[in-house]
């Protein structure tokens, strides 16, 4: 199978699985057109997931497809925008048509639940490594910047943390009828973009960070260079019933410095009011520590401070989790 | 070097190299902002790099960078784009601080020369792989599409083909002081994207395709899906004295075959004109055919039909240079 059959045969149907009405040209030319509507920002991001680094070979690739696009949209989520459209770089071994049609399953199954369109891409001979860049839009002006936090916002947190974390120790293991293993596994396979929440946080002017490289480590990059720094409650960090039952008294540790979870970790100012425990549509929201002047984060478990082994992925470091 | 020192060290810096108006958010967030200007088309096109597929182990990583962004703003002067913004995914095995200052000043003397500014991007672990997708923008509507030939529109081409096909024959020979060798080698190395031809192209209507896989191959791409074909006139394919030179009667085989030139081919419909021999900015522009109702490429020697050992370059398919 050349490079124009592969095209036509997994790409262009996948590219006609969602039209959004922004896509002028998709598939098909040097490069795609997308109309700019008068104000809108575009926005846009990109993550690269390399086989060995950011998954296990033995992956599903219908699972990878869904978390390789997944990832991106949780970048779209963090900025409030709605996404728009993507393009696939994809680097694969060997053209196996199996393996491609459940790629493309995956990647079509979440771009149709989004409403986002693939619009263009290039696939090359090489090692398994697929790079995807998704485009949004917000409205002029009103994408969320890092670095504004004020002394006294609330630290909240979507959802629950840690679930992914724990599923690392679980890859190579079958869950059989294990429904707590099959639900941790479901949250790092599955990562679900909080893109709504993305929106309602914009609207609010909330400033947001996904969390895909470890809570305390992502909530360092959102304070931003402004000195400020955060005291975080340990006790508070809301974690799923299933990392509870398999994680224990490690489940907590897990949900300060795993990443992967891919919920949105964000800085809710006093002036605001308090933070509703859910919003409208029903995404549970935790307050887990409030922004202070004094730089770093500090995680606290009553008036002890608690000791990360590593605060969070970093490639090129020699992390503890390098090899997951 | 962790992850984030290296953003600070490299990209940041590339991405004050350049600022363009229409960024309003660069690198430093989930997700680059970009405004969208009324009456302005975003023009997006992606392309990978692989380490022994697209160019070899030892290339000069000077010379990777700027050849990863060539042959994006490639894309964008097929598509007769104004080059805006691009983000850099990149894939290497270790942070290896004389590769990335080689690598990254490649990137930042060529963006300089297009006013193109890095925004985002993804920095991991793995086998050397870089993806560049690139953003330009079109008055609304004017962007070209393939598929329009009538039989009649004379086939051209800009620059000379060939050399840089040649060049890889002489990869891994140092070029001495053979100038001949130096300028192919050049031409592979350090491709100049046509972006001011693509806007001269675009504002007469004028559809194009860059000449990344061979020409035959390309013009094919552009002919499109609508049945038309075009007859080539083989002694009419320029050609560079320097490949001339060390070819001989094989430099008009490259010409029609090999890729990576990065010269355009377009389509003049008769309507216009004749064909200038150069723009006003003097790229000089060669009629080497014209396009025929029958479907299909047909390079003739005079009456005599010339036979290709292969028509381009396929990822997935064997072709004779998959291993260049």
């Amino acid at each position: 199978m050349d490079e124009i059959s592969l095209i036509r045969r997994f790409w262009e149907p996948l590219g006609r699985a969602v039209t959004h009405p922004a896509v002028r040209e998709g598939i098909g030319n040097d490069g795609a057109v997308i109309r700019c509507e008068p104000g809108q920002d575009a926005v846009v991001a990109v993550d690269t997931l390399v086989e060995g680094v950011h998954f296990p070979a033995t992956i599903d690739p219908y699972a990878l497809g869904w978390r390789a696009l997944a990832v991106n949209l949780s970048d779209l989520a963090a900025m409030g925008a709605e996404p728009v459209c993507y393009t696939l770089a994809l680097t694969l071994p060997r053209a196996d048509e199996d393996w491609l049609e459940a790629f493309s399953g995956g990647l079509r199954d979440l771009s149709v639940r989004h409403g986002i369109q693939l619009v263009g891409g290039d696939t090359t001979r090489g090692p398994l490594t697929i790079t995807i860049q998704v485009q949004g839009r917000v409205p002029s002006g009103t994408a969320m910047r890092r670095g504004g936090a004020a002394p006294g916002d609330r630290v909240c947190v979507s959802g629950s943390l840690g679930s992914a974390g724990e599923a690392l120790k679980w890859l190579d293991t079958s869950p059989g009828n294990n429904p707590d293993v099959r639900a941790v596994l479901a949250r790092y396979f599955y990562p679900q973009p909080r893109l709504a929440l993305g929106g309602w946080l914009r609207e609010r002017g909330v400033a947001a960070i996904d969390v895909s490289d470890g809570l305390v480590s992502d909530l360092g990059q959102l304070l931003g260079e402004a000195g400020r720094g955060a005291r975080l409650d340990y006790a508070a960090l809301p974690i799923a019933p299933e990392l509870a039952t398999l994680a224990g008294s490690q489940a907590r540790k897990l949900a300060a410095s795993a990443g992967d979870d891919y919920e949105l970790c964000f800085l809710w100012p006093l002036a605001l009011g308090e933070v509703p425990e859910s919003t409208d549509e029903g995404v549970p929201l935790t307050v887990i520590g409030e922004v202070e002047a004094e730089p770093g984060v500090r995680l606290m478990d009553g008036n002890d401070p608690v000791e990360l082994a590593y605060g969070g992925y970093s490639h090129f470091s020699g992390g503890a989790n390098d090899d997951s």
